[in-house]
């Protein structure tokens, strides 16, 4: 997991943790655009609004940049389904949730949404955003005895890759407002679930995305 | 589906077909070493030893050339589970198979492998390679009652998304030797199918890939 950042001590670190933060964002909206990287050094900082040597105090490479802007937006929005689903003790339920609010993300969080469709996938199994929120509850649910699953990770990169190839879905047709629902529900039943209470789990009224 | 290309009348045209054959099979090439297509037309010319002019006698663009080049890998992919598949009738057993071969896959034909990583998603719900082909076996399987879903094309995201992201996690970390056989597993539960049949029919003696 990404520590929290204490707050800069003086000016000069305050301007550092800006240009930082300025550069990841410009980032962002490029990868968000095209999920290419083939932009500058040059072009980014421009969009960043830094100068060109400023990028070098940051990061080594392009690569670098680029998935410090996908690990970004991938722990905000990790967050974001963590204060929702925050009250939820069923991991069952969390996840029924979680995908069906992914789906509306796409109207609410445009720039998230492409990054995960465009990036999503090759960082499943790192240690920000997602993935290893993902992995903590279907290690729970399986202790438990809630999912029936041999290996977690083999889970995780069925629900990550389905989840992403839902929003390409959305993204080259129009789908049906009960898309999130049968998706969840599809989930669920590979996890083990009876067909009738994963049918119940994915229709329940959904908390608001804040 | 793509039609198959009827045999070139004369020597102009046997070249031509050669040379764009070149230029699709040097894109492949690049596609399956990066993932990405920041290379220069230039640059892919001379990897596919045509001149640079001669690229545009056959593709208006990079991207369209890449294109081809997801589509022509897609299509190799497809028409060899169905060669190998063919013998199947219930399309559960399909699936399983077809999902099993493809993480073999990746040791006997790494270049396919590599691009249905990195680009499949992007291409599941195109006219070409795999999708089109499963998304028949789903509506087969949902007509006959085998399949339990609603929208064969949220069932043919989740599919495709999972296969990949199985995909993504046996080139990130070393995955069990039954890691396919889970996944088809999971899989079959997910299309409505009870647990042990998903688990008798995902551990079938596999035909081989030729």
């Amino acid at each position: 997991m990404q520590q929290p950042t204490p707050p800069p001590a003086n000016r000069f670190e305050r301007r550092r943790a800006h240009s930082r933060q300025a550069l990841i964002s410009a980032a962002r909206r490029i990868l968000a655009e095209t999920g290419d990287t083939a932009v500058s050094i040059q072009q980014i900082s421009e969009r960043a609004d830094v100068g060109f040597g400023t990028f070098y105090n940051h990061f080594d490479t392009k690569t670098a940049l680029f998935d410090a802007a996908v690990a970004d937006a991938l722990e905000e929005y990790g967050q974001l389904l963590d204060k929702v689903t925050e009250g939820i003790d069923d991991p069952a339920e969390v996840f029924a949730t979680s995908v069906r609010l992914t789906l509306q993300l796409s109207a609410t969080h445009p720039e998230i949404t492409q990054i995960i469709r465009f990036r999503g996938l090759s960082h499943v199994h790192t240690d920000t955003g997602l993935g290893p929120r993902a992995l903590r509850d279907l290690e729970i649910g399986k202790a438990s005895g809630r999912f029936t699953i041999d290996d977690p990770k083999v889970a995780l990169s069925a629900i990550g890759g389905a989840l992403i190839g839902l929003l390409q879905l959305n993204t080259v047709s129009e789908i049906g407002p009960g898309a999130g629902e049968q998706m969840a529900e599809l989930l669920l039943r590979m996890l083990g679930l009876p067909a009738d209470e994963a049918s119940d789990l994915a229709t329940r009224p959904l908390p608001l995305l804040s």
